[in-house]
């Protein structure tokens, strides 16, 4: 069994995630290229020797450009703010590592472009940390769809909502500053452009509007302080093959926690799917006798691959942190050179041009078409 | 117990949805105005005859302007398609009858404006069938929203999807014609409307984009004819109030029946609710410990009037027919001059309006406003 | 078209739902033979003339005996509370009219072992109320059964469970008394009797133990009154075909207001309805990719016959009272000698004998054999 | 931070599930004794070998009995099927083990007692794997049954199904025989017992039913071959605090996958939970108006400890295996004398004792009471 070394960037929700996943995914899958926990790199030095004992890495810094020289690191997993992304990916990239970075690739397009640049440039693998699509029952649906089991599609509604800023009293925060990118587009649009991407379904066209539910928050001394940015977005797109669909996204949707749902109709029947229920996915057919049409809910089990290599048992559930493990299994499996289902930065900057699309609607209030090269 | 004589036009799916509610408001309601069914207009004699002996008319007619001169009727329930909404409405108002028109007012907003005209003019009484908001978890959701449970609402979003046209091979008929209106938006735009007035939720400016999802449709010898208008439309809106919205509307919609999901978000909680299992409404409140927060379904009973006119046990449940029981109820009500809940011509024309911007959006691609006279 | 004389007896909750029926039968409907609203009978002569107007009886009377004599006068519902049924089903088929008994048959097997050989001489029709079992989902499941679609039946679970006692404070009133029956079992158990019967499922032998959750109720002087009767009530049996099942009844199940499940398993598959949501019938069929496998829940629509009769579209629901109007009519055509699924004294007979079996486990903690006589 | 050697008998489903948890309860905890992977066994020496290179462990083994001798070896994780629990826990205790060993005890009461005595001689910790009460879900029903949330708790109902038997040409195979157990029960049994014994809720009396939904099956040439056990058991039982209670299991319950429902029904409200939807838990309180009460249906989250040492973010979901992981790391609090939440010998010999009284019920017709030494 050949070994592959890691670094982590980060010890935060993503980072523990990765650290996870990158401890499991052996177990879960044994395999035949086996991680090893390298380094670990946190800000401060105390905390990140802390979680490199727990993670189970050999060595930890607070520098995480220590990472770059050191040999037995092949790939590095970045899990820093958003505005971090573009330079730790150049560096490792440019000192030979590949590169898994959580989406979205950058706070902007220019240096998500120049990102790509790089990795081309650099022969080195590169990957996006998109692990919802990585849920068997995701993955499901995207198989009924790709197969016709559904007919020709010509709709797919996505709604994205979560309540993390739905209390009004809210500290105003980084989330809410112009700086860290236009709100609820930026944490959740690529996500739902890549569930498209997934199903083959682009969007040609798209308009856009963005809104503040509420204009100010208190700062932390209790004054108001202007939103910068926009909790709510609702997108309408055409699809290059001639169908249309929807993007609902709201972050502060009181009483949604992830709900992510996805809804495709085609000719012959629909799916639905919501995160907030992942073990599950209902299908309608229009076939039979039509007394007995209806959506049917299956539960996630050992048919839906790899569901089977968490357990044999049907029903019992997966939980989100088993998705990283399989994205992380499908990363390995890329570096093998073997078939897999990643996202890679080739993908990542048409998600981000789809975005940039949206940020144009929403400006000027026209439709606008998003560039297919 | 004083008595209003009624004349009931067409005996199709809302012929026989008045005829039903017109028999039943006294026995649900008692009341001290007490509907006496005085004749039914069919188009066909025999069908008139016979429906009216199983509806309980006294008399039938296949010529609807019989009831003009009949003085023993004073309201006429009008449930033809809606290109004659107009003519018969004008008719019945100016030979002194109130009317009880189906939705939405009439073909054209032209029409629909002389409609209102004549009403005005003539002292009479007007109503249109809206009979989802009668629902008595409508109406919860209403007083929920209306007294600020939920906060200051900021965003409401709207599906109404069913799937009598999903069948590509569906036989083109009057429901694919340019004449009868634009689809979609035609056949479920004004409830959508509807719902967000009765929350006194107004639209001031709209982006709407139409499709069709099937291009062409077999006629009766099996040849492919053009579909002429809209089989799903989306719609993005601002409010007058600040906030934004969204409507969804799909009649190819495989497995949707009759999916009208209303939800709401306001900065102090949410609520969800959808016909489909229209004896049920999901609130959120954002209050007590977050370990015990989360959506209660509420099963309609009772306390929510006027659920105990019909049963005095909870979720037993009311069923689609019952609505209009109401509706008709709520009209008796206004005619007697007490505190009712109806939609009239003015009303309607309002809704109509705002379909009209719709269209006005979806033909120039731009985002139009909604007239607030 | 002929006519039937209708009186009626009561006019609380199940009276209503009587006079619904009658009234609005014939417009669902249509058919020969048409009921003619004759007489209403209430304790309280004003009740009895006020609520015959608003029913559109044309008599009233204070005196239910009045009925026995009026020559138009076909058929009598009987409505009142259990301890009544005896006496006047005995003296309405002796005066030589059909029969139409809200169930149970009565408040002991005695009294309906004399009811039913009244019955058997008269000569006349009886019918017992069982609205639930008249559902176009339940009838659905039936089929499903019958037809062998979910295989070999092995098991039936049954849940009847409502929360009109659920609060400790309730104040003792005739529900907690001995002398009204042994409580959950008797409001409860028929219904669930005649669920497994119209799916041909005998019982051959049960297990009964009654229970109370609360020893005591305040009585209206508040003082603690012992309850005399059982509000839990959970049943183990066996099937005549070798199966098995259980009934659980509860009515102090805080939560539940019509929470009447039944599940259904086979060799092939399994269903479920729970009346909660009476428009929805789940099956799960063992049959196709086991990928694809899942409960379909089917929506209730115009091909559940007689959901057609309703309305001619589908997931618009029906409700609690449409049952009472869809039975009426299978009365009517039980009476004109035509296919009807009713529930006659002799089936009542079977129920009762079963429940008194119960009654006779709990007493003797022991399994008793159901008489199949 | 101190470390603790492990030893890992079995890599089935319950030995991967083991060795996943031991692998992640630093990363997921941290905390202050940290698991080291000593050894794996498992019958196989390949097998053993290429597992404990996935799972992490050290060594490996097809002889168990290696561990005894292994001074590295603290605690040992018994993962085999139930018949060899016995030999396996007594020998680990013997050599100064501290046993984790997966539910049931044993297959027989006796050789459960003779466990436990070991266990009280020998000094060392006995932990059993109960996972699904491990669940954070689980927990918060746990509290609010137990603080009074739902008032003084009279019924729970309990049903646990799946389908791994639904199938009647399954293969006659070792759960159909005797040998192994009683059936459903046995597979089943102790799960429900164990979750009233979390909420302070004793069985005092049981009355039992086991049945063969299928009384042969055929054999590996396709021969007919007498089930010896049982696929579905039905038992009710009285509590000792004057409730009562309903356990309903089935193996071969078509559709249900793990369908394990756990309802409280209580004075003042009732909860409800399913398996099936891991992250939700329904709660009823009957407070407040009428018209606003209903179940409320809360995500899991980081509220709900431990959630928030997988994730920060609520309504994500955890999964079937994090349970364990949970489990281990109550398991490490335990055995380093902190409050923890475990299932130890003295508690399983409780369940299985529950389970013996079942069979003797079964097998006498009769009402057993359940020694409460």
């Amino acid at each position: 069994m050949e070994k592959i070394g890691v670094g982590l960037i980060g010890t935060g929700f993503m980072g523990k995630c990765h650290a996870l996943a990158w401890n499991s995914v052996s177990s879960i899958f044994g395999g035949e290229l086996k991680p090893e926990l390298v380094m670990l790199a946190a800000v401060d030095t105390q905390v990140a020797a802390a979680r490199a004992q727990d993670f189970g890495f050999a060595k930890s810094t607070s520098n995480w450009r220590d990472m770059l020289a050191e040999p037995e690191i092949q790939i590095i997993s970045i899990t820093t703010p958003n505005q971090f992304h573009a330079e730790m990916a150049i560096a490792a990239l440019e000192a030979g590592k590949h590169v898994y970075c959580e989406k979205p690739m950058s706070s902007s397009l220019g240096s998500a472009k120049e990102m790509l640049e790089v990795a081309r440039r650099s022969g080195r693998k590169t990957f996006l940390g998109y692990n919802y699509m990585q849920n068997p029952m995701i993955r499901h649906m995207r198989d009924l769809v790709k197969t016709g089991d559904i007919g020709e599609v010509f709709q797919c509604r996505i709604e994205l909502d979560e309540d993390f800023l739905a209390d009004p009293q809210h500290e105003w925060d980084l989330t809410c500053s112009a700086a860290t990118g236009p709100g609820a587009l930026d944490d959740f649009g690529v996500h739902a452009i890549a569930m498209l991407d997934m199903m083959d379904l682009k969007i040609s066209k798209v308009m856009c509007r963005m809104a503040r539910p509420y204009k100010t928050r208190p700062d932390q001394e209790g004054r108001s302080k202007p939103v910068e940015n926009y909790d709510t977005t609702n997108v309408l797109f055409e699809l290059t093959n001639g169908g249309d669909g929807s993007f609902l996204f709201n972050r502060a949707a009181w009483g949604r926690k992830c709900h992510f749902v996805i809804e495709v109709f085609g000719s012959k029947g629909s799916v639905f799917f919501d995160q907030e229920r992942m073990n599950e996915l209902s299908i309608y057919k229009a076939e039979g006798p039509l007394a007995g049409q209806g959506y049917t809910t299956i539960l996630s089990g050992p048919t839906h691959t790899p569901y089977d290599c968490f357990m044999p048992v049907a029903g019992h559930g997966l939980g989100f942190n088993d998705l990283k493990t399989i994205e992380v299994n499908e990363i390995l499996k890329n570096i093998q050179g073997k078939e897999s289902f990643v996202v890679d930065f080739e993908k990542g900057i048409e998600y981000e041009a789809a975005i940039n699309a949206m940020i144009s609607s929403h400006e000027t209030s026209t439709w606008i078409d998003v560039a297919s090269d």
